[in-house]
């Protein structure tokens, strides 16, 4: 049993925030482009970021902000352009853009944080920009995040929103999410993008640390391609609205709290694997066994990414040497004699030992769910374990199919 | 200029090595399938095995072995079965081959190294293998390499075999090598193996560390899917039959050596890659400028195996944001604002900074890669450089094309 319920409203279901996306012209496709999250009040702000080297200039003026002030008021996303590898001129775009949205919401630009993405090298359309801004922060609403959650969309073929609610204090608390992204979507697009809000009155400290786990076990364990993004962001902003007491160090209510942020982060990030490129299924991949939970999720990462692995799901083909290939390669130490792989339910090694099993059923079980007849039900389990240890750990991806390849191969020239 | 020669012959070029290969039955398509490369003398015997832990019998055994004594006889190869994730029985099962090579070559068990190559899960074919050994022992010639070559391929689409000679003190000294794999070629199929034949007088610790340099910078280097093997196996014997003085130290005769392995193991590390899954050209990634040889290497490596690259080549996209995007998440520190990216010719981003190209050349360069009318110049050049450090490193890769999908997505089931 959960300790929240699932509500409607997005990012603009917590109490204090409007939400906002408009077509400002950025993406040839003439769809909605520009997008808007402002909180009433200022909100403690905290974010999690691409460790890539080569990053958007959104990314470092994000890091850079947040470093100064770990608040906000608003957060503004383009999508169209990444504003990566764009060098200063970029980092200039990034400074104007907050510059001109402070004007328009009549705030400091300090409390203004900023998203990108789209195609890598290729500045912000700034024209289409500057003139969308106040049409932007003009239409704001309390219902504005299905609007929001279109406008940060590049290919992504559905969009990814959520929000829950628990009760602390005997009072609604609220956390809500948009999400985009599924690997590097499109050719020369790039970036997960995630934003949640929440009214929980919580310490910065606290907020920053909860979201950094809830990252490590939610966005962190899915990938589509293995290509991490120059974009890749994920902020939470936290305004307090819900007037409880305040949740300044671990305990009851503050585990509440970060099991309703990352199960909301959890939601969005299987979402994401979901829409991967070219995929039919979700692969879920559970690791039981491991030293700690670090190696577990590692190890589930590792299955869930291999190429091999993921064609095989793709031709519904119950290959488990590669998915013990996969495990043995992903740098955590283990004893192969205790090996155990489970696909569905059917158990197919055990104590390092391969089992008999029924190869036509455990195909028939992948099949199951391909996506069509089992909408619901388009997951294939892996259950791994690797001996005694304590550490178990989760991830998510998709299977990679002759589609992946063609949207990646079938471009610009 | 090299110092060294091409000659043919390859793992029985160098004096006194006999090799054979022969159909014993192991193979469902009735192709050779097992393989011996034979010492007149004890070799010294240096080995680099797969990094799993998930890891074949064979490669458990030769690291035994070669841990209490660094010499060897003979290597006896299986195609067909991996022989790995097969529990005690596997490992029994390769004691009991080891065994059987020994008494028909009457020598020591303890002179014999194995390597498998094939469905991983499965056990090899004992009775058949036992019975093709005294066929085996009984066709070994010195001109047996090509044979040899031919029984441990699985799918792949050539044969990758090599021999170079060089001279020191006056006399011929010459290094042979044939291989196996590209990546794991086939649903199921595991494993890069290559055996190494050298008649250089080499002390055993020096053997060793040349071997473990070479295949840092060669087979260590390239990627197909970025899925390691339970197999992977690079074995290297010398078995001192040049008669030159012996080679105990580094020096101008230890440094001819090391080269002429490292251009033997580079050969046969780009024929593998060449022969990658649905390849249709050898992509090549070059990096300067950073902080070490090891950075560079590990940057060239993450972008000859990210799939939006390989999805780019395969489209003849020329797509440098992805190279970009790739550079920056290898895990080597830089600053992006000494980024520069070249395609052939094409200089795409310098100082951090997009730089105008002319697109359809870029592309119709790297059409001219595509296998077909250009089989001598079927690579696609990426030259990256991250700043001023003195680190440099190249790495080989393939595309990724709708044909790595099918070979992958299309079996058992």
């Amino acid at each position: 049993m959960s300790d929240w319920r699932e509500i409607t409203g997005g990012v603009t279901a917590p109490k204090g925030y409007r939400a906002a996306g408009i077509t400002a012209g950025l993406k040839p496709s003439g769809l909605p482009d520009l997008a808007l999250i402002v909180s009433d009040v200022d909100a403690i702000a905290a974010g999690v970021f691409t460790t890539s080297y080569v990053r958007a200039a959104c990314v470092d003026y994000c890091r850079e902000r947040l470093q100064k002030k770990a608040s906000a008021r608003a957060i503004l996303v383009n999508a169209g352009q990444a504003n990566a590898a764009t060098g200063e001129q970029g980092w200039q775009d990034a400074l104007t853009s907050a510059k001109a949205l402070a004007e328009a919401l009549q705030i400091s630009p300090d409390s203004i944080l900023l998203a990108s993405t789209g195609v890598i090298g290729r500045r912000i359309l700034m024209e289409p920009l500057l003139a969308g801004i106040p049409k932007l922060v003009e239409s704001a609403s309390e219902t504005g995040s299905d609007l929001a959650a279109q406008a940060i969309v590049t290919t992504d073929l559905v969009t990814k929103s959520i929000a829950l609610e628990t009760i602390i204090d005997d009072r609604p608390v609220r956390v809500g999410g948009i999400a985009k992204g599924s690997g590097m979507i499109h050719p020369n697009m790039a970036t997960m993008l995630s934003f949640v809000t929440c009214d929980a009155v919580v310490s910065t400290s606290l907020w920053q640390e909860m979201l950094s786990r809830a990252a490590d076990k939610s966005f962190n364990q899915i990938t589509v391609d293995g290509d991490t993004s120059t974009n890749d962001t994920l902020i939470a902003l936290a305004n307090g609205q819900s007037r409880t007491s305040a949740i300044t160090e671990m305990g009851a209510n503050a585990e509440k709290l970060e099991a309703m942020l990352t199960a909301v982060c959890q939601h969005l990030a299987k979402a994401i694997a979901r829409d991967g490129e070219g995929a039919t299924c979700l692969l879920e991949v559970q690791v039981t066994g491991a030293p700690d939970d670090k190696g577990a999720r590692q190890i589930a990462k590792t299955i869930v990414g291999s190429s091999l692995v993921k064609s095989a799901i793709f031709g519904r083909d119950p290959n488990w040497g590669r998915i013990a290939g996969a495990a043995g390669r992903a740098g955590v130490q283990f004893d192969q004699a205790n090996l155990r792989i489970q696909l569905g339910d059917f158990l197919m090694m055990e104590n390092g030992q391969p089992l008999p099993f029924d190869r036509s059923a455990a195909s028939a079980y992948m099949k199951q769910a391909a996506g069509g007849a089992y909408l619901k039900d388009d997951t294939v389990l892996i259950s791994v374990s690797v001996g005694n240890g304590n550490g178990k750990g989760i991830a998510w991806g998709c299977d990679l199919s002759y589609d992946y390849v063609k949207i990646n191969a079938e471009y610009t020239t």
